[in-house]
C-alpha cells in the first residue's frame, strides 16, 4: 500500500460512537487525519465529541474537507447491515469524490464493492486506487508444519471479555515500544488494525479453519522485518462470540507471551448473564490451551479502568488486577505502557 | 428444501479419495443414491472401490444416469482451489443436463455460482431449483442472552486431531437413535453434513465471530422438532486448524453432553510436528473451556480402529480408550454405537 500523508475519515451517521477506526486512525495511525466525514456533524471538531482526541474538524462531505489530502479511509463498518447491503448515498458520493481528486480510497470491510465499475472508471482516471487492506488471505489452508519459530519476539493480547482492550492495548504498546526506539509492528486483525498499519486481516471476513493460517502467514512475513510483533487479539476464549477467534489467534500465532486484558469492575460476560471466570482461571485456560502447539504464558495484564472515577483508585485497581495475576500490570491508555514493555523479553 | 427420493451426486475427478460427501450420502442420507457421476470413473461400481459400500453405479455423466432422479448432488469441494474459481466444464455440463431435466441442483459450497444466468434460465424453464444447503446466516450476530436451555438433549462430537471421526460419529448415532425409535436430528456444520441433512450450516463458509451464532440458531431451531440433537463437531480443541470452529461449537449449541472421538495409534498432530495432549487432558480442557458458558461433561468415546487390523485388537482397543477417558467408548462404525446411546439422557 502506497504510504498516505494526510488522509480524511469517512464516518457517515455514526462518529464517534460507531466509528471506533476513525478514533484510531485519529489516536494512532500514522498518516495525519486532516478531517472526519459525517452527514451527522454532531459537533464542528472531535475534540468536542471525544475529550482525549486532538482537535479535528468534522464536515458533511468530502468536498468540505478544505486541505488537500491523499486518501479517503472508510472508517466505519460498511457490512453492519449484513454483506450485501448497499452503499448508502453519501457513502457512494465522498468516495466519487475522493476518487475524482484523484485519491485513494482505503476500505477493510466485506460491504465494500471491490469491482464497481464506476469507482474503478473514476479510480483510473484520476490515478488513485481503491485498497482493501483487510482480505482473508486467498487459496487453500497450509497444513504443513509450522512449528518452527520466528525471530521476533511475538506478543499476543487476550481477553477476559468481549470489548475489553485488546485491541487498543495492541496498538497503545506498539506505539510504547517504537517510542523506546524497538523496531515493533502490529499484526492487525480486525477492521480497526488494518485501518491502522495494513495490509492485515480482518477477521470477521475470514472463515474459522481459516484464522491460524492468516496469523501464521502474517506474523512470518512482519517476524523477518521486525524485532517485536503484536498480534491484536479480539475478545475471550470463554466469550461464544469471540472464543474461535482467539482460539485461533492463539494456535496460529504461536506467540511468546500473552498479555490479558480486562475491564475494571467487569463481572458478566458481555450480552450473558453469565459469570466471568476468575482471572487466574483464565489465566490457566489460555496456558492450557497452547501448551499442546506452543507453550506460552501470561507475562502481562492491561487493566481497562475508564469506569473507575479516580487515579487513585485506579491505581488500586490495577494493583489488585495484577495481584490476582501474578504478573505486572498497568491501564496502558490511562497510564502508560512501561509495566508491558518491561516485561517483554527483547533478548 | 424439497424432500429428494432419488438423487445422483456429483464427483468428478475425486471419487472415492476426495468425495467425502458422495461416499457419507450413500451410508447415511435420506435419498436413495442411484448414481455416482465421475469423469474418471475408476471402475464401473463403487463397492469396488470403497468394499464398505452398497454396489452402485459409478458413470461419466448426467445423461448416463439410467434411471431417473429428483435431484443432482454436488459432492465434492468445488471451491478446493479457492471460492472463486470457476466451474469445470464436465460440472456446468452436469448441472446444465440436470436442470434441464427439471431436476434440483443440491450444493453446499462457496465456489457454486448461484446467480449464474444460464443455470437460473434452465431451472425456470425445467421447474428445478439451485438450492444452497450451507449458507452461512444473514445479517448481524445476535448478542442478546442465550442462556435459555433447549427442551432437546444436545450432544456435541468433539475431536483429539483433525480426521478422527467427529462427523462419522454424529451420523452414526442419529442413526442408531432412530433405529431405537428416538426422534433424532442432526445439526449439520460441514459441506458434508448439510448434503445429508440440510438446510445446514456449513463452517468453512462462516467467519469466525459467527460460528456460535449459526450454530445457536439451527439448535433452537431444530430443538423445538425432535428429542436429541447430535452436533456435528469439527475437529479439535488444540489443533490449530480447526480449533477456532470447535470452540465456537462448544459455546455456541451449549450441549448437554459431548463425545470425544479419537483415532486408535494417533500420536501426532495431523500436519504438526506436535504430540497430542493426552486424552485426560482433551477431557479436562474441553468441560474447562465450556463450563463458565454452559457447563458439559464427556459422556462418552469413539474411537475409529480403521488402522487396526483385527476386531479383537479393536476391541481391547476401544476398553483402552474407555479407561483412559473414565467413561464408556466404542467404533460406532466398526461395532454399533450402543455404548453411546446408553450414555445418553433421553429421561
Amino acid at each position: 500500500m502506497t504510504r498516505h500523508d494526510r488522509i480524511a475519515v469517512l464516518a457517515h451517521g455514526r462518529f464517534p460512537d460507531d466509528a471506533r477506526a476513525a478514533i484510531e486512525l485519529i489516536r494512532y495511525g500514522r498518516p495525519e487525519v486532516v478531517a472526519v466525514i459525517d452527514t451527522a456533524r454532531r459537533s464542528p471538531v472531535t475534540s468536542q465529541l471525544v475529550r482525549t482526541l486532538p482537535q479535528i474538524p468534522i464536515v458533511r462531505e468530502f468536498d468540505d474537507v478544505d486541505e488537500p489530502v491523499d486518501a479517503l479511509y472508510v472508517g466505519i463498518d460498511l457490512a453492519r447491515d449484513g454483506p450485501t447491503a448497499e452503499l448508502s448515498e453519501p457513502v457512494r458520493r465522498d468516495v466519487r469524490a475522493a476518487l475524482a481528486a484523484g485519491g485513494d480510497v482505503v476500505v477493510s470491510r466485506a460491504g465494500f464493492p471491490v469491482d464497481d465499475p464506476e469507482f474503478e472508471r473514476l479510480a483510473a482516471d484520476g490515478g488513485g486506487r481503491i485498497v482493501d487492506v483487510g482480505a482473508p488471505p486467498p487459496g487453500r489452508p497450509r497444513e504443513d508444519d509450522r512449528s518452527a519459530d520466528v525471530d521476533a519476539e511475538v506478543l499476543l493480547t487476550v481477553g477476559t471479555d468481549r470489548y475489553v482492550g485488546t485491541s487498543s492495548t495492541a496498538f497503545e504498546l506498539v506505539a510504547a515500544a517504537r517510542e523506546r526506539g524497538v523496531d515493533a509492528a502490529l499484526v492487525p486483525m480486525s477492521h480497526v488494525g488494518v485501518l491502522l498499519e495494513g495490509p492485515g486481516v480482518s477477521l470477521d471476513r475470514v472463515p474459522t479453519g481459516r484464522v491460524h493460517d492468516a496469523v501464521d502467514g502474517l506474523v512470518r512475513e512482519r517476524g523477518e522485518r521486525h524485532d517485536l510483533l503484536v498480534v491484536e487479539g479480539q475478545g475471550a476464549i470463554c466469550h461464544p462470540g469471540s472464543s474461535g477467534q482467539i482460539c485461533g489467534l492463539l494456535h496460529g500465532a504461536r506467540p511468546d507471551g500473552l498479555v490479558l486484558c480486562h475491564s475494571a469492575g467487569r463481572e458478566l460476560m458481555h450480552g450473558y448473564d453469565v459469570d466471568l471466570p476468575s482471572i487466574p482461571a483464565y489465566v490457566d485456560l489460555y496456558e492450557r490451551l497452547a501448551a499442546p502447539v506452543a507453550p506460552t504464558t501470561v507475562i502481562a495484564g492491561a487493566l481497562n479502568t475508564m469506569n473507575v472515577a479516580t487515579p487513585s483508585a485506579a491505581r488500586e485497581a490495577v494493583d489488585d488486577f495484577a495481584e490476582r495475576l501474578g504478573a505486572p500490570a498497568t491501564d496502558p491508555l490511562r497510564f502508560d505502557a512501561d509495566a508491558l514493555l518491561d516485561a517483554i523479553d527483547l533478548g
